[in-house]
């Protein structure tokens, strides 16, 4: 879906680039955001943060790129080889610059004499971590939460579909039980914060965009087992709702390739839970309206204590 | 210099990852932090925020991607080819994402089958903001602050040298001797700021990287006309200290290429100050040690208000 049907969706995204919430840079999906928009953002994460806080996760930052080995890896390649970001760079000669450079001002195409980096964009919060796990866990396991910038190649006039956007996510890691539990408990937790917050929420079984026709049965099976839930709000379609907040079980598929074994020496589990925080905020600004001093008290009293 | 070539340099940095202050990724100059890292570098952040309150520049927040089209108008791939870093994806077929990942299970080369994308990484802080000032100012201009996460291909062992890393900006535009004036005041007030922190900081006339023998005359002739300032604490070398803040004055540059007239209807002048938040706590860590209980009075006082 690259362009936008709704007459009603196309007034929310004027009205939030009018306003001065989005900051369009000519790019499809890729936008900047003012002091109204970041300040909301900021507020709900530090909510997580405080709803989260007796569960004590160690806070690690990433930066927005990850070694390409990581990528190829985790299989991300055969599994969403349309999403990805590949970063190149150049490496020649003065000669070679000049002519570069002439191309791109004559409007050529001048990427010719790039070669590839050792990094790709981060596709997922989640993905630098799990390295961080590998060998013996302690009974109990691991506990990491992180916010990352995100880079999908998916273009889109939608507003609710960024190229690059912030994930805020909890990484656990631990016997299957713990870990089920954990996401248990979450998915009723994340779900109690966003009603709260006075958002129409429903929770969804869900999958992850496999690409191509080995992809959708990838897709089926996810949805089959219930490995991928979705929390959504109606954003830009009151019938087809937004996913604000998603879980992932991945059993033992990060655990196999990074070698993370649980106290007993079995292969670990993992899941992870992640809110897309410029989702949480267009929800919020869509459901709420554009003046968040006429927010509902409840709301405002959560995003300002 | 991309060899560590100092060994107070290279248990400098081993005890950083020892201490989970740094999360090494496996490439060179890509670093995760841990929490006692990322708590001095936000709480740096919050210092500069104190002290630039009463500028009330606007807070605006941007992607680590900007669009390839910016990077082609700002001349950067004349002036630092060697730094970019151009995001390419995959556009093609289901077989051809099959092959793709079948070369890359293999350990073959892969990328073949990608092609460019319509954004870059970002390269400096200051670049997706010049567009936003298109048009006539108002008489006083606009002064803006960002935190952006910047990419530059020069992968390293130093642990002064990441490939990505944050800085915190300040940008100006208005007329010449306006920002000249705003360009002093904060000379002396970051240089006050960083002693104030016990830092032994040193101001120095500086120039960008530029790249190849024209680059060469570029850099003589940024140092001739003052454009560029640095201050400079040591950190990996006694001799050679290491900018942690830097003040770019582009005179009319950016404005002719963007068209930004003051109220008097003649090109505007920009200026920028940075801070290398990376930089800052490792000069931090450097200077007053790895035990921040033990530090000087005098900053924790700053850092913990």
């Amino acid at each position: 879906m690259t362009q936008i049907t709704s007459e009603e969706t196309r007034a929310f995204k004027a009205a939030l680039e009018a306003q001065g919430f989005l900051l369009p840079s000519g790019v499809r999906g890729v936008n900047g955001f003012g002091p109204a928009f970041e300040d909301i953002l900021q507020r709900f994460n530090a909510l997580v943060s405080r709803v989260a806080a007796d569960d004590k996760a160690e806070e690690l930052t990433f930066p927005p790129v990850v070694p390409r080995a990581l990528i190829e890896k985790m299989g991300y390649l055969g599994n969403f080889p349309h999403l990805i970001g590949s970063v190149h760079s150049f490496f020649g000669s003065d000669a070679k610059a000049r002519e570069m450079a002439d191309q791109a001002s004559n409007g050529e195409r001048w990427e010719a004499a790039l070669d590839i980096t050792d990094v790709m964009m981060t596709p997922a919060a989640c993905y630098p971590v799990y390295p961080l796990f590998s060998g013996k866990l302690s009974p109990n396991g691991r506990l990491v939460t992180t916010l990352n910038w995100i880079f999908r190649h998916e273009p889109s006039d939608e507003p609710t579909r960024f190229q690059s956007f912030r994930m805020r996510e909890f990484i656990r890691v631990g016997p299957s039980d713990v870990v089920v539990a954990w996401r248990d408990q979450w998915l009723e937790r994340a779900r109690t914060l966003l009603l709260d917050l006075g958002l129409p929420v429903e929770s969804d079984v869900a999958n992850d965009p496999f690409f191509g026709r080995v992809g959708k049965m990838l897709a089926a099976n996810q949805r089959d087992q219930k490995l991928k839930f979705e929390l959504k709000v109606p954003v830009i379609s009151s019938t087809d709702p937004t996913a604000i907040c998603s879980f992932n079980w991945h059993q033992e598929h990060f655990s196999s390739k990074f070698g993370i074994q649980d106290a007993d020496d079995r292969l670990a589990h993992t899941a992870c839970l992640g809110f897309g925080l410029e989702r949480v905020t267009l929800a919020l600004l869509k459901t709420h309206g554009l003046d968040t001093t006429l927010w509902p008290a409840a709301t405002r009293a959560l995003l300002w204590p």
